[in-house]
């Protein structure tokens, strides 16, 4: 039996997940789980870059994740699902990488730059700069293969790789150099129809929203401002609600592309066919994360559980990172 | 009975100790061990921060720090001596603190700057630039009270206090404001009388080296360059050997201000007399020595211990860290 290659991915804990986290991440990761050894890291250290004054609700954020993973299809007997800040092999490798890493690299990452300009940084912090160096400790300390991420993400696989090609050219080569498996989903759309999905522009649809907060999000969601009258003609490429179409019900769009353009269906009704669809996707979900709602100890267990093998795993790579550095100053020699 | 104090105090593990170290720290520590309790990191993992290329020797450089700290009488029945890399919960409260340190704090802290500069550094490692945070973290681990610095460590100690006041601020005040205990005894000049004595500088008499190397060191150290004829008459303050009666023959200094000043003393006279003084001062240090090198098990035993003890009180103020900032995601509340 071929060993399965690994698989590195996850989140930083923010809360519930939407469908903008489904589209983008959590369907290619329900299908690589059963291709791939996966490994999902909930990143409470790395959220606490540009959270550290609020860590209180991470316990609560941590386990809204895990069960939105679990919901949409997750499944802890083939995807590894654990808390980053309980293995502190991850800052321990990181302090390795931070030696051999330049302050300029970092501050030349695009995805830090971008990210620092967009949360309006004054003053960076030391924590917010490294982070990439603790992301390269993530996945390496894993042995990840494969790093599912998006485009905004390849500057960090490819520091990882370069971290990891000088630990082991300065070392030994005991560390895997990973692969970014780029993501070929678009980006879903929020519902103001402005930028993408996401929580802090208060534009989504998360995985557990209710039936009647659906069918109230959806009401709201930016279509074609051209259209006044359910006949003006509309154009459905603009269109929040036609996105959505495109996504969570492909069969409808050839017609619906039809009756917009030429102003046989209203907006209202549009809307009306998407929570119907929408709605019917939610339902297994909903049940499914009502049923972890109901057992906390069973979803703490899971956590603990994902948390204590990916901790084993931490710690050999470490054992090694050790021995080819040579800081196991008590090992005997050849054992 | 009233709890004693704790120090934290160490050093890189460099290699040998030699007569700088003595005066400038050993003495000092093995006075304070009686009244505080004294914590002693070997700090392997900052010395990677300027040796990441040479790790190997970490090991040998190690025990031969221990075994000076041993030899000088610094008791590990009194004093727990530990290595710094074992206890990755340093580096893991390192990275807490570097989520609220700022770069610009640490670019501009005068020790970082002028050790880069002095080291000719093109370009500044971001583990380098960041080791005040995690000497911050080595200090407040150990809820250390106090720690003996020279003038040039304040910097380090001042971004301790700041830090671990932020972190109280933030979470709880759970984590001890450290002072600066800075010695009074000044730098001991190297041999050649340019400098203070360093390993770098090759200028330095090792506590450990035998009686004919000090004899050969002694007689080459600068003195008084304007006495050709042990009749001229000299001028001690500038005088390399001068520098050392006063530290290690001080009943000889009255007498020997006179004879120098009065051309009475010639230097090979003067230098004899000092090799002799200090030969007699080395002779229980270098026997203690010799005792720990022939029991290489025993010394490790020593510092595994050591570092299980420091491990241990980590471990516990994590415990505190992780509660206070709310990361102890399972612990049931009110335990």
């Amino acid at each position: 039996m071929a060993v399965k290659k690994r698989i590195l991915t996850g989140d930083r804990p923010t809360g519930k997940l939407h469908l903008g986290h489904y589209v983008g991440s959590l369907i290619n990761r329900v299908k690589l789980q059963d291709e791939y050894d996966t490994f999902v890291i909930i990143a409470d250290m790395q959220a606490l870059t540009t959270n550290f004054k609020q860590p209180e609700k991470l316990g609560q954020d941590i386990r809204e994740v895990a069960m939105d993973y679990m919901a949409v299809g997750i499944d802890p007997e083939k995807a590894t699902i654990f808390i980053q800040s309980y293995i502190p092999e991850i800052a321990e490798l990181t302090m390795y990488y931070s030696m051999f890493t330049t302050v300029n690299t970092l501050r030349h990452n695009p995805t830090v730059k971008t990210e620092a300009k967009e949360r309006g940084y004054q003053e960076m912090m030391y924590g917010f700069l490294g982070y990439p160096v603790s992301q390269a400790a993530d996945i390496s300390i894993f042995k990840a293969h494969l790093v599912p991420v998006g485009q905004d993400q390849v500057p960090h696989i490819e520091l990882t790789r370069k971290i990891v090609r000088q630990f082991n050219e300065l070392y030994k080569p005991v560390l895997i150099e990973p692969d970014a498996l780029i993501s070929e989903v678009p980006r879903l759309i929020g519902l103001d129809g402005g930028s993408k999905m996401s929580k802090s522009l208060n534009n989504a649809i998360y995985l557990s929203d209710k039936e009647e907060v659906i069918g109230k999000q959806i009401r709201t969601a930016v279509t074609d401002p051209a259209r006044i009258h359910p006949t003006d003609p509309g154009h459905p490429e603009i269109c929040t609600i036609y996105a959505y179409h495109n996504v969570f019900n492909k069969e409808f769009v050839p017609e619906v592309t039809v009756l917009c353009r030429e102003g046989k269906i209203g907006c209202v009704a549009c809307k009306s066919k998407l929570t119907k669809v929408l709605n019917a996707f939610l339902v297994p979900i909903r049940e499914k994360r009502k049923e972890l709602e109901a057992k906390p100890a069973l979803l703490d267990e899971i956590l603990i559980e994902g948390t204590k093998k990916a901790h084993k795993v931490a710690k050999l790579t470490m054992e090694e990172v050790r021995d080819v550095m040579g800081l196991n100053y008590f090992k005997k020699q050849g054992n």
